[in-house]
C-alpha cells in the first residue's frame, strides 16, 4: 500500500488515475477503476452527448471524473454543463487553454485536474486554480506534446512549490507498472495517470486486434505523428500530436502529409472503419511507449494492484539495499 | 549514500558517471567527476587525436574513460587505437553498431559501454558483450533518439534480465539533480548517466555566455533538431538529432533544413565562429530538457554529492512516508 498526499486528500486507496482516454475509456473502465481504489476517468474526448450519457449510466453509483480536450469544448460547451450535472469527482481538461471553463468547473463543485505538457501549461494550470496538475510526457499514448516525463515532472514539481499552491502534483507518459509509480513519486509527484496500461484490459471498448498487438509491441514500434489526426479531418493545435503504434497507414501517411489532406474524407472514412473492424493495418493502436512494458490483458483491478504492490516493493528494496546509513 | 551494482562492480563511491559530451567533457571534469566518487569520462566525439591527448594528459592520474561517436570511428579507427594505449577505465560508444570495435576495447581490458536509444539498440550491445548498457532518453542534452527515457530505461531492464547477461544498467536522459537518481533506480537502472548538469560547471569547456543561458532556461526552450548537423556537414544517420536551446539560428532553419544545405560552408563557418565566441543567437547552447533544474553553476565535485545525498534522501523520505507496511 501506498500513502501520498492525493490518496488522502481524494480519500482513495492508491495514488493511480485511469487517463481519461477518448473513446476507450468507457464507464465500465472508470467505474473499475474507482471500485478498486483509483480515480476512474471517463474519456470524454470531444464532447459527443449520447456516448457520455451512455457512459455515466455505465458507470452507475461509483464516483468517476471525466476528461475533456479542452480546444474541441469551445464549440461544444454542453457537454461539459450536462456532464457537470453528473456530479462527476473530476473534470480532467487537456490540450488547451482551462481558463474559460475553470470557474464553472470549480463552482460545481468537481475538482479540475488540468493536464499540461509543458511549464509554461503548469503556470496557467496553477492560474486558474487547478486542483491537480498532471505533467504529461511525450511518451504518453494518444496526443501529448514535445516535452518528456523525466525531466517535466519535477520541473513542474518546482513550478508547484515557487507559486506557493497546494495543487497536487500527478506524473504521466510512459508509465506501465509498479516502477514508473515508483519513479514517479520520486521526481516529486503525489501519484500517476495510467493510460496505456488501462487500455490494455479486459474492460476496453478496443477492438481485441489491437490488445494483442499493445501486449506484442516494443516501445520502439511506436511513433509520435498527426496522421490521424489529418486522416480524421481534426484541428489538432500543431504543438500536440499523438503517440501510437506504427502500421502500413502511418508508414504511407507520416512524413507525406500535404498528400494525405489532398486524400480528405476517403482516407479518414477508411480508418474510421478500420478502426471499428479491428483492422490494425490502416487504424492505428493508440499506446505509448509504455506498451513495452504489458505483456498481458488483465482485469482493471488486478492491474492497480500490481502496480501499486511493484511500487511498494521497489521503494523497500531500494531504501533496505541502495541506502547506506549514516 | 547509495550503494548499488554499479559502485559494487567498479568501486566507486557513487552510482554516477559523468556523460562524454563532445567537445566540452574534457580532462579537467572527467578527472573532477572521477576524484569526487564518480566515473569520469571524456568526450572524444568524432575523434581528435590531438585534442584526446591533451584532455587525457590533463585528466592527469586519475583514471577516466573516453567516449566516441560509433559511426564516426569508421574513418578514424587510429583515435581508438591511441586511446586504448592510455588504458582508459573504460570505452563508450553511442550512435551506431558497436559490433566491429567491441572485441579491441573488451581485450584491452578496459569495460565496454554502450549507450543505447531503443530496445532493439540494447539488444545489439548485450550481444557484443557489452559490461554497461546505458538506456538514453530523447530529453537528454546534445545528440539522442527519439524514445523517451520513462519507458525505455524499465524495457531495457528486463531486455536484459530475459538475455541472461549480466551487464549493468545506467539511466541517462534527463537526470538533472538526486530526483531524477533516485527515479532512474526505482526504473531498473544500476546508476545514472549525467551531462546537461554536468554541462553547467566550474570545469566547464564551455562559453560563459552558455552557462548563463543553461541556468536561465526552462526545459520547454529546448527543442530536438538536425540544424547544427546540417550546419557542420555531418553525416549523423537520420534517426538522431539534438537538444539544445532554440535560438535565432534554430528559429530560421529548423523545418527548412534543404535551403540549410544550400546555404552551405558560410552558415557551417559562422555557428563555428559563434560557438568560440560564445554568440548564443547563432551557436546554440547543448543542454537538454533536464536544464530546467539547473540554478547554478557549481564544482563538479558539489554536483555529483547534492545528486547522491538527495537522491538518498529521497528514497529514504518515500519509504518512510509512502509506504504503509502491513
Amino acid at each position: 500500500m501506498l500513502t501520498t498526499r492525493l490518496t488522502e486528500r481524494l480519500g482513495i486507496a492508491h495514488p493511480v488515475i485511469s487517463a481519461p482516454m477518448a473513446n476507450a475509456s468507457g464507464g465500465a473502465l472508470a467505474s473499475a477503476v474507482t471500485r478498486a481504489g483509483g480515480l476512474g476517468m471517463i474519456g470524454g474526448g470531444y464532447g459527443k452527448s449520447d456516448w457520455l450519457a451512455e457512459q455515466f449510466a455505465l458507470a452507475g453509483n461509483q464516483p468517476v471524473g471525466c476528461g475533456f480536450i479542452t480546444w474541441a469544448l469551445e464549440k461544444n460547451q454542453i457537454a461539459l454543463d450536462e456532464t457537470l450535472e453528473r456530479s462527476p469527482t473530476a473534470i480532467f481538461l487537456s490540450f488547451g487553454d482551462p481558463a474559460p471553463y475553470a470557474e464553472k468547473i470549480k463552482a460545481s463543485g468537481a475538482l479540475l485536474i488540468c493536464q499540461v505538457q509543458t511549464v509554461k501549461d503548469a503556470k496557467r494550470a496553477i492560474e486558474v486554480g487547478s486542483d491537480i496538475v498532471v505533467a504529461q510526457g511525450s511518451e504518453a499514448g494518444g496526443h501529448s506534446g514535445k516535452r518528456a516525463s523525466f525531466a517535466l515532472v519535477p520541473e513542474v514539481a518546482d513550478t508547484i512549490n515557487a507559486s506557493g499552491s497546494d495543487a497536487l502534483l500527478v506524473a504521466a507518459g510512459g508509465i506501465g507498472d509498479g516502477r514508473g509509480l515508483a519513479a514517479s513519486l520520486m521526481l516529486g509527484a503525489d501519484g500517476v495517470l495510467v493510460g496505456t496500461r488501462f487500455w490494455a484490459r479486459d474492460e476496453a471498448l478496443v477492438h481485441e486486434n489491437m490488445l494483442a498487438e499493445a501486449v506484442a509491441a516494443s516501445g520502439d514500434d511506436t511513433l509520435q505523428t498527426s496522421v490521424m489526426d489529418v486522416a480524421r479531418e481534426l484541428d489538432w493545435p500543431e504543438r500536440y500530436s499523438a503517440h501510437t503504434l506504427r502500421n502500413k497507414f502511418t508508414d504511407q501517411w507520416h512524413g507525406n502529409l500535404d498528400e494525405l489532406k489532398k486524400a480528405g474524407k476517403a482516407e479518414a472514412d477508411k480508418w474510421a472503419a478500420a478502426w471499428i473492424a479491428g483492422d490494425t493495418d490502416i487504424a492505428n493502436t493508440m499506446v505509448g511507449e509504455a506498451t513495452g512494458l504489458i505483456s498481458s490483458v488483465m482485469p482493471a483491478a488486478e492491474i492497480l494492484d500490481s502496480i501499486v504492490s511493484e511500487a511498494s516493493d521497489i521503494i523497500s528494496n531500494s531504501f533496505k539495499q541502495n541506502v547506506k546509513q549514516g
